[in-house]
């Protein structure tokens, strides 16, 4: 029987996650991992004299998960009340040699747990450095379609100003792959063993303890830490830092689709594959799930965040207390941002965006959007402050008078003795040919892009 | 030289609280409450024959705000190290008699902390209540007034059906009315007194403590608890949890103000003051900032309630690594929602909805929003399922031919084989005929208002 | 393959919940208050001659998890992108009359949706109200068995005063058959079912909609709602916040436990089941793993409510966005409680406390902790103030000097003048008798618990 | 008068923050950056040939923040209900010439806001890496005088073995030198200015724009960012990150001293100055309040980080429902650092590590923390899972039987027959020779920050 939080329930746990990445932090293979880790540790005391070799070779046949009965083993676990004593202890007996007796042998399970993690959240990353690479390639060929389409700049909730498609998407392009540098530099920092014995002083392991712990890191693809690191969270809490990071930009792009996909803006239209149900009550309605549901995760991704920083707060050298957080919360991190990246790269891929729509509703607009550049072409005239103070006057007459603000400046006299009508006329006609810059970012935004990340670049954007 | 933070900032202040409120958690009303509090004690312990009665009267002489001199007042604590140590300190010259020495005789120094907060608190209720209380009052105006006035029900973004201003309204009153008597049952839980000496034992106070304890809270007009409750944070963290929630229903409120304030939207107007300004690049601009503002205190204060809850974890009987979350987020938490209460009642006086353009509004969409009550209409005489399927098939047919909803269904022979186009055409023109239930909750949600708060009636609705 | 989140991990699932209170969470048990849901609404719209008795017949008989094969009801739903649409899709077949075109009649997803969870909570509410019973019933044995029983009371982790056992322990009792009372009380308030179809006007239902509500609830022995709720999310809100209050007591009492665990006070064992294990590298280590986990659990839980308030935040009518927090938290705090509850009742249950441990840690202090009374028998002589400051004078002479508190107390002929030797050695020697206050409340608290609780009182206390 | 908050009260800010790092947060060090900021944005367009040189000398001349009125022009903020607004409206009667025309040209509020709280946080840098470096120096001398004195490792608040004070310390140090690197190479990333004009599209700016921006930044010592940012906030949010890593590593070390504290270890003494007082009611207390204060401020820190987060959650391309989080938590995460830095820096240089009580603590445990040992000496000779199942059947036996293990294990023939009884004593009896690693690795902490930080280095440690 499924678990039923919305990650274990068969109904919903894809509408949170995606199955690869849930793959990662199941039972099996965290049984995987943990098996990986000790194998790497008998090779690596074997390698320095410490256990033989025999024993070394009797391990890896023995710690393979496929040998294991998992209902028998979960009993040992819970008779135990603890995970590795359990394991260590229902491994015995499929042991026929010596072997078992050097199971485990130099460590705490602290070294194991931990170690492990650090395996899972690598696999993990190579899933979301794919995501975010595809994203990235997706937004960078719209980037490039768009970059002469306009659209409105939307500030607090108004039209502040007029833009381009392809520069609003440019600085999500700009944002994602500067988180991608990050994680790629986070990654070696991160990814390190640890074979410290939990108090730090490597008891177990005995003399040359640098020496095994750097093999034992060596054999599971991992960095060595240049210091004794079990008390020290940052490694996992940096990491999921910059995962939280691309969940919140993640969010703002939700956000971005949420409003143009609202009924009285239209500008986004979210995919619908045959069959699929926007309400049992609204039988034609095309709502914007996914967008909602890509907004919801960075909110469910924040909200851990709280518990990663609580685990740092270790009391001693060994305190469950707080770092039952971390296993609480890394791996949902991690599972809620599979969900969260499947569904930017299915909007980004097959979601529409409505072009002529967009330009039409620059018409929405009754004038406000153009006042920033009128102020800017009447600046040079008669000095900024007038200029705005001239302006803000248009409005207050406007809404005096119940007229459109556009109706007001076009008909002013005092506009009218700084600025031609021609020129009036041409600021206020959305061109692409007055916001030269956006162009120029796009191109901007597109050579960062390739330049910060050369293995992504696609042969043809379209 | 005021603090930088928001809430010390006065170029900010006020954009984040009240003065009302911020005045009830100054320096100088802490100081007056606490020795509100030491003289309730004197009293109490002189009643009960602890100390003498001459004490009383020179205590109630000295410990008055107005004698202190806050600067040496500041320096005493900071030498002690300790708010209380180091008044009492401080104060000891300012007596001329004996009554220095019974001040604070009896008392632990949570027993005057926590009973000056909850005093403190008590006052900050009446504030919110106020509020509040006129907060229902203005939507009951709004609700009775707007009855009629049809506009979009919104369902993830899109236009689910329609619906009425007055009933949209009417939810809000109907929720924050609740959340009114909420508080005000809440109140008499949290408002008590305490004087049980920090560990419960009121080892200071010896015997006949119950009595003491109940005059104590008898002259500062709060209540007897039943046991000691210095360890037992519930009492403020309750109280402010409604807070919270009311924080939560003004940001919804909020939401949707911001919705209707939209370029593509243009329901809703926040009033501009004449000077105010909404942008210095575009001169022109009337933004949503109160809107804005009253969602991102709801956001605010939702993140100081884990403060409250962690200040629950007492360690042992004393244990300042909590109580300062309290000292913290409490105080915060009644500023924060003052300001957001304010903007509340200020929207909702001065904003403009613009009841044309929501019936305008209405014509955006293409069909979709009908399509509950004409899958009801066909229900009766095809199914449900069969209705929901159909329509159903009408969006996909839309889609393909790309074509307005609307025009497929109305010449669809499948729908014109169960639908009269007379049916047809009633069920897809709005009006407030179309929903009666509309106006009839709308009646019962002022019946319930009415019912709750006999004394809120107003004589007159507009 | 079971999902690796620690509540659906099978090696760890029930160090964080109890698998009765995890069944209740279950797509397996979802789907039965959906079913029993959706039979209710055709009962209740059949009864109103909405629709034909017959229907319900078949509704009653086809509605059944068991009929249901889940890998292609799954499918069906994913398909679908939504979870009722799937369901509703994938029984159609099931039905061999009509039944099925009056499935889900009159109701909106919502309906069924948010009525199916005010169902789960009410499930869950008994298994938690239960917990908090037994756990306050154990609690009342201990606080009876234990009054005479000298501890020291923790002032910011120092010994400030010593009391009892059973007063320390009576503070829980009190705290949480306060909360169980608190959740009594608002159980009804929580447990409503909705049938206002999303955007509150039961257009779906038709007329008489409040009847076909008020049928509906009934048959599902859940209470009618005053007004449309589904945007009002505080039924929810507040449950969850008495169950975190509930999370965070418990939190206390194992910080409580914790400290009593150490090496350096050994007042406290917890239970050690044959075989059980505390450490893969500390062979007979008896750490208290679950007094960690119990405290952990306080975390959790406390996090989870920063979503509870974010579901309050509904855009609009219907907003995915913010119920998918709902859907993530509520379970998840029903079910980390559970776990909660669990090791707090087998500790209080199975745990050793070590009185004679607990009254020899006495003689730890060096003679701090008699401070607060030598104060009270020195102030009637000579003032509170200035027996305040002789004391803290012994303070400072005992540092100066190196010497014990106690010894400089005792030689010191300025105390030596206001207190005699027996009184000095009286005050100083810990005894239930100097504390008479700590029997009577104990006595009153057992004495309420009683009162408010009357159901819960056991015949004879061991 | 003051405000109530924590950081704004006069009696308890020194508790929660220092005076100078308020001072970079007060409304009058903000207005000075607006001012600097506002001079860069003049000098930069005037470079460029956007606006005349003379304004740019008026500007100079004229925004000065001891030329401001500051009630008038808190006046003007309010009336413009925008603080940019106000200030510049504000400023035009100070011009005599057309400086004031030319003032705010090119910017966009957001330009001169953002860019001003880089400043200041810059500033905050300074402070924070300042007091940082400072207890990373008091920490290595520390270590290096404690590298031989024993005490016992924590592991569940049990005794799990023993290590070195200075191996402890040790961890920290190596924990935050870390955290020091890390600060100082994010702080490149983070310090760049932004002259984007909040739609990104420096319309206001004009052409040549990216120089303009270049030379902005360049004047204010700030980076020039490689692309628009303004509605990328991890700038700020990977600032806040680190500071709250370094919060939860002072919060680690404030749960280690609170341990070291209690009445029943004896291990540490807060330092208290002549006339500090712990208490009212216990007039000899010596309460680690400072320790508790630290502790407390970790939470309070890492709770304003769920605000860091929500900031980054921009709608479109201005909102200022999120902008706001980051001007309520930026500031106070700076401002509370700044408290708890300076508490680490005191307790450090002042608090009293009881070296003897430490090693006399070891005696506390009955064998249990040796097991580690004992299983490694044993392992090479029987096995690993052996010798873990033998002590563990010593606990078993001690507890049955009631006896201390170590008397157990001491008399255990099957012990006898593995480990002499000579072995078992060495093994039994704490000696740093046994840990060699902890001297290994202090040596080897010292040496690496050494390496990292060699202009920290201090000629002489003791």
């Amino acid at each position: 029987m499924a678990s039923g939080e919305m990650l274990g329930s068969i109904f919903n746990q894809n509408e949170y996650s995606t199955a690869r990445m849930r793959a990662i932090w199941t039972d099996e293979n965290r049984l995987a991992v943990i098996c990986q880790t000790e194998i790497a540790l008998a090779q690596a005391m074997a390698d320095n004299h410490k256990i033989p070799q025999e024993a070394v070779t009797e391990i890896k046949e023995v710690m393979q998960p496929k040998n294991f009965d998992l209902r028998k083993l979960r009993l040992a676990v819970a008779r135990n009340g603890h995970f590795l004593a359990g394991l260590i202890e229902y491994v015995q007996p499929l042991f026929q040699h010596e072997g078992g007796q050097y199971l485990h042998y130099g460590a705490a399970s602290e070294d194991i747990e931990d170690t492990a993690y650090v395996l899972q959240l690598k696999q993990a990353h190579q899933l979301i450095v794919d995501y975010v690479q595809r994203i990235c390639q997706r937004l960078s060929q719209l980037v490039a379609a768009h970059q002469q389409d306009l659209c409105a700049a939307i500030a607090h909730r108004t039209y502040g100003a007029y833009t381009t498609l392809g520069f609003k998407l440019g600085v999500f392009l700009n944002d994602l792959e500067n988180l991608l540098t990050k994680l790629e530099q986070q990654a070696p920092q991160s990814f390190c063993g640890s074979l410290a014995n939990g108090d730090g002083l490597s008891t177990m392991v005995g003399d040359h303890s640098d020496q095994v712990e750097a093999d034992f890191c060596r054999y599971l693809n991992l960095n060595t830490p240049e210091m004794y690191w079990h008390t020290q969270r940052e490694r996992f809490c940096d990491y999921t830092h910059f995962l939280t990071e691309i969940a919140q930009v993640l969010g703002r792009l939700a956000k971005e689709l949420l409003y143009m996909s609202q009924t009285s803006v239209q500008e986004f239209s979210e995919p619908y594959a045959p069959g699929r149900q926007g309400s049992t009550v609204i039988p034609t309605s095309r709502e914007p799930y996914m967008c909602e549901s890509m907004l919801n995760l960075s909110t469910v991704i924040r909200n851990e965040m709280t518990l990663m920083y609580d685990q740092m707060l270790v009391s001693g050298e060994k305190d469950t207390a707080v770092w039952r957080d971390l296993y609480v919360a890394m791996p949902e991190i991690c599972m809620y941002l599979s969900g969260q990246l499947n569904y930017a790269l299915v909007l980004l891929t097959k979601g529409q965006f409505n072009i002529e729509k967009m330009r039409n509703n620059l018409q929405l607009d009754d004038g406000t959007m153009y006042s920033g550049a009128l102020m800017v072409a009447m600046s040079s005239k008669i000095g900024r402050q007038k200029a705005h103070d001239l302006l803000y006057q248009m409005r207050v007459e406007a809404d005096a008078q119940g007229k459109s603000l556009r109706v007001v400046i076009e008909n002013s006299s005092r506009i009218g003795a700084v600025l031609s009508a021609d020129e009036l006329q041409a600021i206020m006609t959305p061109s692409v040919e007055h916001i030269p810059n956006a162009l120029f970012k796009v191109q901007k935004i597109l050579q960062l892009f390739k330049q910060h990340h050369p293995e992504l670049q696609i042969k043809e954007n379209k």
